[in-house]
């Protein structure tokens, strides 16, 4: 397939190149020209298969969901309005216990769906029966990117390194990287063990990391350390990796991130809803570490909108730095984009340029919310909404349009399924 | 006009009523029938207009957004990441001294079609040029309830008075209640007649209130009192009222507030943005307040987004109180329709109810944020977004449906108009 999309103000998220009037032009998966407009005779040596009139709107690589569990989307609205701790142990875990396969593939193309109208285009997985995810992805057109939530009642270790090695190039779309759970649900043994693989592998590893001061007290008790640190002394992070939430880092902590080039991955959306508390983002940026923004699974945030989480990572960090100019606009479209993608090992699609995947959004700026054009980047962080996402691409394949899934299924097939998986999980 | 609703899933807002499947009549400008599916017999005694299948979505009260500035749309993304008295003084004010009434035409047309977007089909605007918001929103079909932004430059109070018996009464859509923009832009003087001029009429009074530290403590130093103390000791709030934001409220304001039977309007989304505080309105629900919400003006929020405003308004509650079960849902739902309706005077188009009018608004539920439909209410506070407006109808005219504007003008041309409106302020 040959698409050309001309017309199109283009912000490819390079470091410091600004927004611009001109063309993308996209050949089966790849990138092969973004740049100004291109003369009559160069485009007709081309056999467009199509060429779209992006009518001046943005053109930018997909948000990167660095954070997310997609099988819960059967828990959204279930379970609300409760502390983590009650809402994961009397609530999600005896759920998750019915759980098929099965119900996980369904659950899971439900979320693909979510992510495409809010332009993310790359997700960072971590739930039950990872096959099927990828499936799902696969299926769908999906990037995916998973990792393990291994703790102390499961997987085995073997089994954790059967997924690593199997679910690594079995699709372009679909990879797997090292990870648990988190400090709290694994015995000391257990993390010394994937830390073991973590070097066999040469490889990162990932976890949620000091989501709340229960959390990080719990660690300090049983090992006189916060968790990062903890699982540092452990030789856990020697080829980097990164933690999801990091809501209470100490300074201590920061400095491992920064020395083990480690990413915090920020969930604002879920951090707020069960009152978890406030990531302190400036100190993060001031500090130099790379940052992701992921949603963290529909059961805790609700939505899985990448648009939210963008405003809620400047709102947040202004409030609590009481400084209306802490993070700006253009530094919270990074994190969205190439901060996750770092995180990710997806550097092969983090910006608009020739020889990159293509995974590409298209914002429509011909909404009331973005206009006037004063200043884009702002319009997009401030007042964008997934109503704005008027395409999503993913590896050159255009799967969400004018509001329309091209994902090999009917929505309505979907909904049907997960209200029947989530009847028979509660019953 | 005679449009029957059937197959909808219900939410009336009225006091303990739980949304049920029906059908919804309206004939022109009011709700005719509310409740259970109608028989055939029945159906087929009206000549319908239109008979809409609503296919299990939600009808509900359209959205009252109890604050905002409607012709700062042009300031959108102008002058972002500024605490709020230099964003005020050194961004807004200049460039709002070079408006003209036509602008203030275009840019509340502009902001007339964002509010439909979300939903919102009651506007309590504050601005310039109130014969002109009034004629934007009757030519759009937007409902208004205007109040007045009188302070220390202007207007004078024979205008304020003279806009208040004009701009009531002359359309079915419009109407204007006594205010003034905030205790710190007003002299005592001005504040006294504002106070005799409410005592006059008997009317409610609406204004700023301690939306940051500065302006509590500025009042304390000139009165000794806090704002709404301060106000109240001028009788302003004899016959009710309310502030807008109310970050900074004591308990005796609190306690003023209960007595004088007024209204707190929250602003999360402008409070967040500008840094000024989170509001607490678990400690205002504890005292039984009314309560409503607001998007404020577009140049501080920067979104006309209700979703937005009710996902903050619980998210920011649960974080204050370290708690995740603070603010509930349906209260939130409460606060964007019947707290909003008390505060503007709209008791007519408060539920939806048999002889009240037709402003409802469709919730799709065939979108993935919406599923699975666990908990309806929750869907649309946690996970739901401008995307899941289908329709919004006002004063018994669908406004918006599908993401199509039927406000006899094409949105093109109000885009066009901004642009060329923000470059001459600009210059």
């Amino acid at each position: 397939m040959n698409l050309r999309f001309y017309n199109a103000r283009v912000l490819t998220m390079e470091e410091n190149k600004d927004i611009f009037l001109g063309e993308v032009w996209v050949q089966n998966e790849r990138i092969t020209y973004v740049g100004a407009a291109k003369e009559v005779s160069d485009i007709k040596k081309v056999a467009w298969d199509r060429e779209v009139d992006a009518k001046g709107n943005v053109l930018m690589p997909g948000f990167k969901n660095a954070h997310t569990h997609s099988g819960m989307t059967a828990l959204r609205s279930f379970a609300d309005d409760l502390p983590l701790s009650e809402w994961l142990e009397k609530q999600v875990f005896p759920i998750e216990a019915k759980m098929s396969d099965e119900d996980v593939y369904e659950l899971t193309r439900l979320a693909v769906m979510e992510y495409l109208t809010s332009g993310i285009t790359a997700i960072f997985d971590m739930y039950l029966s990872p096959d099927m995810i990828a499936k799902a992805c696969e299926d769908t057109g999906m990037r995916v990117v998973q990792t393990s939530g291994i703790n102390k009642f499961g997987p085995t270790l073997a089994v954790l390194e059967e997924r690593y090695l199997k679910l690594n190039g079995t699709s372009p779309l679909t990879s797997f990287r090292l990870g648990f759970h988190a400090e709290y649900t694994c015995s000391k043994e257990l993390l010394e063990q994937v830390s073991a693989l973590a070097h066999k592998y040469k490889a990162p590893i990932f976890t949620h990391n000091s989501e709340t001061r229960e959390e990080v007290a719990g660690c300090i008790e049983r090992y006189g350390m916060t968790p990062t640190a903890f699982l540092d002394s452990l030789g856990m992070f020697e080829y980097g990796g990164g933690g999801y939430h990091c809501v209470y880092l100490t300074d201590d902590d920061i400095a491992i991130f920064k020395k083990r080039n480690m990413t915090v991955v920020t969930n604002p959306g879920s951090n707020t809803k069960l009152a978890s508390g406030v990531a302190p983002i400036q100190k993060f940026l001031d500090a130099g570490l790379n940052i992701a923004i992921g949603t963290d699974g529909p059961a805790s945030n609700n939505c899985l909108d990448m648009f939210r989480e963008m405003f809620l990572v400047t709102g947040l960090a202004k409030l609590e730095a009481k400084d209306a100019s802490a993070v700006d606009a253009i530094q919270v479209l990074k994190m969205a984009t190439t901060g996750g993608a770092v995180a990710m090992g997806l550097t092969e699609c983090d910006v608009l340029a020739e020889g990159k995947l293509a995974d590409i959004i298209m914002i429509d700026l011909h909404q009331p919310n973005m206009q006037p054009l004063n200043n884009i980047a702002k319009n997009i962080v401030y007042s964008g909404s997934k109503q704005n996402i008027k395409m999503t691409m993913i590896h050159g394949k255009v799967l969400y349009e004018n509001y329309e899934y091209h994902i090999g299924v009917n929505p309505e097939e979907i909904y049907q399924k997960v209200n029947e998986i989530i009847k028979r999980l509660k019953g």
